[in-house]
């Protein structure tokens, strides 16, 4: 049995995880789970997969599970806020982490896993884009791997698998376009919400829906493939695909591109992470290239698109940089889904935010939590004069 | 140095060879060249490349090179005929047999190679087609690497790296379908050699542009398959694509699908043969998905193009019968060449001459030349009878 805990169980990539789990219980044993609010889903997953601790991260919902346990007869430990992350992140137990939960709040967890030699399955953006070297030298030292659970960085991973490091020419990843694909720079201007909220392949969290319609999830993803893999900028290369079939490439130094296909479906990346290094079958539907006919290509339209052009400079400038971003960037797309700014505010807003920062080149935890806040309070400021 | 020899070094598939050698001059070594009867250009490989031994088959054209190569004072050994075929194969030198020899004549040649423990770089389809068992038995006892040299076997090759055999659910061998793609059996009816000899895609030889016309290429490589990469008959499947980008497939217990994408370039192959497990850079233009745009998939039509399904049925019934197929193609694609028969008879006095063997279920390699010689026979005097 291999031990597992999942950062953020009741979200969108947990319940799959949990599915995964749920398919393949005679290998995989539950150790913890999280919540932020939703106790009612996570007393349900109790019930279903045992763990011994969970945490609540808000203090009032955790009381309330745990006075329904305890009525119960319940022993599951109940922990809460940053300090309980860290507790389930780090139970001695964990031979596996699965840290889905979204935002900066994965980043310290993440870490103090990884200095407890646990394996990551890394389904959390910010780990990487905002601790980017911290991370990696932190996994380095501790010789944990980290396992990307997105199905763009699992592709990646795929290819890979048998080749050697020095014989990676590029990778390409490939990105769907999103809901505005082929649109112009003008014809973004008057987008609603519940356009951009409306995936053409994927069924995902409001954020990153949002962030696919930008291509700033695209952008992100550049920024976590860079650490990932250990590439440089010019080694990463987006294209767009809109089938979504072909989940990433990896182009060799012989000119030999290995790509990795299926249906657009997380529990494959969840279970490769579970599993790796086997593979494991299961009863998911099967690509059909009788159905698939045609896969199509296009470069990425950076103008209309400015945020995937943003991760770029965001790598180009080092340091601190790609965290102000991803922070810019979660004010921003906030305030989109609150209405209160307009869709190509958000590049707008994210640009302003990186013009006003000085990057710190080779920052520790404490600078890159700094700079998050930082960049979180001058997003806020800059939205609010926007709208003055 | 690896020392390298060719078999067939005058051949389309040799003469890449050995620009990939000469691109490689710093790792590469030739040991020995042969060729049928193209003399001239043998001398000049051999002023170029300066092997030990030499094999021209003819014994006439043999004895000219010989008699020009003491003019120059040269010290190459000269050999004729089969057994020198097997001397160049055998050369004590040897680290790998590239056997890129067309038809029968390849499997003698190749199992002497393997029984005196080379490996084997192989682009003759006729040593696995034909020898089957018998090749696969003598490379696992001698501990002997086969490493294919066509584009959809190398691509296989390169998906299945880094995976483990008993995680393969299916590979999907990709055809460009041919320049009669979408035509139906009845316009078949009515095409010429000069249509036929007309690929899409590739350039290459003459037997082998008509095989991928009939689609009876895709059909031998589907056999060789089956012994490359010890699969069973319903693991192999066949997805015409039209572009022959994506070189063939894997797809996984977990429904993950691998595939190898490249510009059609016979270096790749021979390339991976020459140096696996590295891979080696090159300055052979790499894919530009800006120009790719579109890959496309249709299934084969197998009514049509009769010699797919003729292939199925020989692995199905086993033994001598692909043996059986193959030498009844050869002569049929023959006597096409020669404007005698029409293109759709190909097919039928293949399935005729399959329909008069009996199989023998384990043979040796006795019995696999005699069934081989046996069924060139009947197939010369099918097409005899056909054309009264």
């Amino acid at each position: 049995m291999k031990n597992i805990s999942i950062l953020g169980s009741t979200g969108s990539i947990g319940t799959q995880a949990l599915e995964v789990v749920s398919e393949n219980s005679d290998a995989l044993n539950i150790v913890g789970l999280t919540t932020n609010t939703s106790i009612d889903l996570l007393e349900k997953q109790i019930d279903a997969y045992a763990p011994r601790i969970v945490c609540v991260m808000d203090g009032d919902a955790a009381l309330v599970l745990e006075q329904r346990l305890k009525k119960k007869g319940s022993s599951v430990e109940v922990v809460t806020g940053l300090d309980g992350l860290i507790a389930v992140a780090t139970a001695t137990e964990n031979k596996l982490l699965l840290t889905a939960v979204s935002g900066m709040i994965g980043l310290q967890p993440t870490l103090a896993a990884i200095n407890a030699g646990i394996d990551i399955a890394l389904a959390n953006k910010e780990t990487l884009v905002a601790g980017g070297q911290i991370v990696i030298d932190a996994a380095a030292a501790k010789g944990v791997s980290l396992l990307p659970v997105d199905s763009e960085h699992c592709a990646i991973f795929q290819c890979l698998m048998g080749n050697k490091h020095q014989e990676i020419d590029r990778i390409i990843i490939t990105a769907s376009g999103g809901p505005f694909r082929g649109q112009t720079r003008e014809q973004l201007e008057s987008v609603t919400l519940a356009q951009a909220l409306k995936h053409p392949n994927w069924s995902m969290g409001k954020k990153i829906t949002i962030d696919s319609a930008t291509l700033m999830n695209k952008g992100l993803e550049v920024i976590e493939a860079k650490w990932l893999f250990n590439l440089s900028i010019d080694q990463i290369d987006v294209v767009v695909h809109p089938q979504s079939i072909i989940h990433s490439m990896v182009e060799f130094i012989d000119h030999s591109t290995i790509a990795q296909l299926g249906l657009p479906d997380m529990a494959l990346p969840i279970q490769i992470a579970f599993f790796y290094p086997d593979r494991i079958a299961n009863n998911r539907p099967a690509l059909d290239f009788n159905q698939v006919r045609e896969l199509t290509f296009e470069e990425p339209d950076r103008i209309a698109f400015p945020c995937l052009q943003l991760a770029y400079e965001a790598l180009e400038r080092g340091g601190t940089m790609a965290c102000v971003l991803n922070a810019a960037n979660e004010i921003s797309v906030a305030r989109f889904l609150n209405q209160e700014i307009h869709f190509l505010d958000i590049p707008r807003i994210n640009r302003l935010v990186m013009e006003k920062h000085q990057v710190i080149s080779n920052p520790n935890l404490d600078d890159v939590l700094a700079v998050d806040n930082w960049a979180r309070q001058i997003a806020g400021e800059t939205v609010r004069k926007s709208l003055n």
